[in-house]
């Protein structure tokens, strides 16, 4: 469903997800007077905290969902592996965004680099893989050094092989356990960076400046803003998430990973929804990707992007959050952390933004 | 109590009073991944909505206090009218910030402007009354145009009477209803002014920048960053606070009201607590008021005041918040609302921060 008209302040925002993504967001509703109802499996869900309401059930029960939609006046959520039955429920009873679409898109990688293609916006060569044979195929379509990743459900680096020369097919396939997946040339590239940016249901478009990441074991480490790229590279960035996100009819904030290369500006993937290489909003914009979203979603005007510093988000992954009171010290440095009662390695505890503002 | 030691991520912040002040800090305490539990009377209580935890009951219930007491790390407060045995039951029990001698002095206006009086701190001529005998012999003593105010639970206006020449005093007290009062000139000021600054647990100081604030009915309108006074001003107004500070022992945000004269810088009153005239600090500032007094409670380095950019904060009373939509899509403009569900005339229902920032 669409939304008919703009959500007032007291309205109820219903998140799909407990972790940090929807504990931001439930904190960027609560300053526009807007309350958020969380819905997540048993499990660490720091967003539970900060929300007005919460459901702690599974996403294929039916009965959790129905009260869910009851008491939820739109629907959103901080992560893309939602399954689509359950998007589909929901979307069926209140205002979806982004939209079961998109979610079917971006689930799947062959899908969603297929969906680009299509848009003539640029991507790294790939194949579909569905057995050793098409492997054999891919591998030389695409030509070159390849990853193997699977269609679904892969994130920070999991379900991801790299193939080098002289691999054989056969052995890769069973090793890598056969599930349906593409095969992606490595991409030489200068840098990456995203793009995060806003639609409204009324087409309105909104895009942060462009971050460049550098990511470590998979994982994102740094987004340093603004990315040093040229001028025109950052137009056609900008002009790439545009592209897609009006085809998609797409409502809220999307984050576009993409590559800068020497024959210009690839698309590596699609986030439809709040992104980690845009956290540096909270700190640097006056309105953040956080509350864009809210304010997207809910129908509210989008607000300006504007940032007013130069900044540097670090993320900070497992024990690193443990230095919490140096970090607090730091000037010029704002510290966020996530509430999550526990740390693992490489799990995302917090993350830190380092500002460099001009001076009055 | 003191503080033992820094409270860690996870901790549980109590506080007293769930209105829009205790909202905006659980709203600050969840980004440092703290946790608040808030206890309120029954009530339109907004804070409630975005806090761990709440207790609904009255100041006046010592199993609640004691159950509350029990389930938080530290304790502090939203308004100053905190109940002086509320505050001494859970000091006693644990970390109390600011402390009950504060509250003490704060909630009566004799002791405080003796207090301010005997620390060598400007204030209007003052005098204590009790009858119509005194009051007439007071306004003796201060000489000039007087304002009649009532030593405890006055806000907003709420509890003062001009006193023009010619009134008669018998008549006058009658008429105020005759609680114990003071009785102070009305000063021939130039410009409002108010310190907002924060003391940790280990003497650690640190003030923001002055705003200069407008009153309309005796309500908060506006405050705008920089005031438009003298460098030599401002640092009085910085001595004063840091002044006060210290002779309390104060832990957290306080607020300082306070006057520019022909005869220098006056305070007006003091407010133990987050001041609606710093809410411009949550988007000009890297730390926000909200922040800063959870780090000077929590035991946590107190935060850097810079301040990135000009601003002008403006309340949003009773019905002006209805034009959310109009508010929300002004360039450079932050919306803030409180999440009240009624609205009533002169009721600060949000605020917007209206920021010139420096261009990149």
């Amino acid at each position: 469903m669409r939304l008919a008209q703009p959500l007032p302040p007291g309205s109820v925002i219903g998140i799909l997800g407990g972790g940090q993504l929807g504990r931001m967001l439930a904190l960027a509703a609560a300053r526009l007077g807007l309350k958020c109802h969380i819905y997540a499996p048993k499990g660490d869900n720091p967003a539970f905290d900060v929300a007005f309401a919460h459901t702690e059930a599974p996403y294929d029960d039916p009965p959790a969902l129905e009260a869910f939609a009851d008491a939820i006046d739109v629907v959103t959520y901080e992560f893309e592996n939602v399954p689509a039955e359950t998007a589909a429920f929901l979307g069926e009873r209140l205002p979806l965004a982004p939209g079961a679409e998109v979610l079917a898109i971006t689930q799947d990688r062959l899908t969603e680099k297929s969906f680009l293609s299509e848009l003539g916006i640029g991507v790294a060569p790939f194949a579909a893989v569905d057995d050793e044979f098409s492997l054999e195929w891919a591998l030389g379509k695409v030509s070159g050094p390849a990853i193997l990743k699977t269609r679904r459900l892969g994130y920070d680096g999991k379900g991801q092989l790299r193939i080098e020369a002289g691999d054989d097919p056969a052995a890769v396939w069973v090793n890598f356990g056969g599930a349906p997946s593409i095969v992606e040339r490595v991409v030489a590239f200068e840098k990456e960076i995203s793009v995060i940016a806003a639609r409204g249901w009324d087409g309105a478009f909104a895009a942060y400046d462009v971050p460049e990441n550098e990511h470590e074991d998979h994982i994102l480490r740094r987004s340093t803003v603004p990315a040093k790229i040229t001028p025109e590279d950052a137009r056609a960035a900008h002009a790439i998430a545009r592209t897609i996100t009006t085809k998609l009819d797409y409502v809220g904030i999307i984050g576009v990973e993409m590559f800068v290369t020497q024959e210009g500006v690839l698309v590596n993937e699609i986030a439809p929804r709040v992104h980690n290489s845009g956290h540096w909003t909270i700190d640097a914009c006056l309105v953040s990707q956080f509350e864009q979203h809210i304010r997207a979603i809910a129908g509210w005007p989008l607000g300006d992007p504007f940032r007013y510093s130069d900044v540097v988000m670090t993320n900070l992954l497992g024990d690193e959050a443990a230095g919490w009171s140096t970090l607090a010290s730091r000037p010029l440095t704002a510290l966020h952390l996530y509430g999550k009662a526990e740390s693992r390695p490489g799990r995302k505890m917090g993350h830190v933004n380092r500002l460099t503002p001009r001076q009055p």
